[in-house]
């Protein structure tokens, strides 16, 4: 989204915007099951049950309802991500926390989810900027933390750029068989994961947050 | 691949093999950039360099093609795994080895991997089926070590099938950033995460492998 286009919605009004986060769940939907690029503009109108001129009216184009899609994941995350901060405690409370926000979203949005991960290449330019800008904050938060948490000693001395690719990889990736109304909750994957990779970084088991 | 197109391909030439090798590569890198469900038979036989009629005499089919590239992953990834059991080992040894089997398919397949990972769901029926039972003996296999890493005292007791899907998740996600000729090789990634793993699963440090 860009700017210009933000300054837009900020005046539309609440009934519009619902109406308009609508169509972004709903073509979320269909993105994932079909694709991003095989998805087109005539199933869009029927699955959100709009005509053509209609659409366009609320998202603009096919890429920007794409970047919507993006923006709301990354919406939730640093949500997510921001209540951990004003909760403060050890690095490896921190961390276990962003492992129940990271899955929470996950969980709560699995299309949303799949789209975020599977389609951000075909975003362009001045979107596909803002998307890495933004994914980039994110992945320095948790970096940071695993700073800290070396610098406190409370972690052991390691890479946090590759430590944190494997972290994002453990909790990402649960999008394949996290769902809603699923066996295992959010909460049931986080604490497991979190276990096994604090005690896997700490310098002694149960440092922070056990 | 049905049983009937695998006995075909037992009475094609070498170099017929290698063709269709080449082709599998080739459309791998292309449903890479572009998906599987936007890319053309046009498109294919472009990059290629081939006829329509000469393409299918290789192929068959396009989600042939998709099941040959699934293949082409599983079989590597298998032949790793039987690596793997041939060299035995303790539990944590194995899994470690299996680590750097994994990751080293990964960073040589980056196109057939991204594939593998993005649009299995294109795949129906009997391809379908034998991808998914495939892939199920490969997730029992790393199943197995943390069922025997735990019978054996050596791991936790953990939950085997949701530790796995931290370790899949873990491992499967570089294929975002691992890449032939970048800054970090295959194994420079799979012996830190092995040794955030291990420490994570295992009842006392270094237990097994270091």
């Amino acid at each position: 989204m860009a700017p210009a286009q933000a300054r837009d919605e900020s005046r539309r009004s609440p009934k519009w915007k619902a109406r308009r986060d609508a169509i972004i769940d709903t073509s979320a939907r269909l993105f994932a099951r079909r694709g991003y690029h095989a998805t087109g503009i005539a199933e869009l109108c029927e699955a959100n049950d709009l005509g053509k001129g209609a659409l366009y009216h609320y998202i603009g184009s096919k890429e920007e309802l794409l970047a919507a899609i993006h923006d709301r994941v990354m919406d939730e995350v640093m949500a997510g991500a921001d209540r951990v901060a004003e909760a403060g405690g050890s690095p490896s409370a921190q961390l276990a926390l962003h492992g129940d926000e990271l899955l929470d979203v996950i969980h709560r949005y699995p299309d949303h989810v799949w789209v975020f991960l599977h389609e951000f290449p075909a975003l362009t330019g001045d979107r596909a900027a803002r998307f890495r800008a933004r994914r980039r904050i994110y992945e320095e938060r948790i970096e940071s933390v695993l700073r800290a948490g070396s610098a406190a000693g409370e972690f052991r001395d390691l890479d946090p750029w590759l430590t944190a690719r494997a972290w994002f990889g453990m909790h990402n990736y649960t999008y394949l068989w996290l769902r809603p109304g699923g066996r295992l909750s959010a909460r049931d994957v986080a604490k497991p994961f979190s276990e096994i990779f604090l005690r896997g970084i700490e310098t002694a088991p149960g440092h922070g947050a056990e």
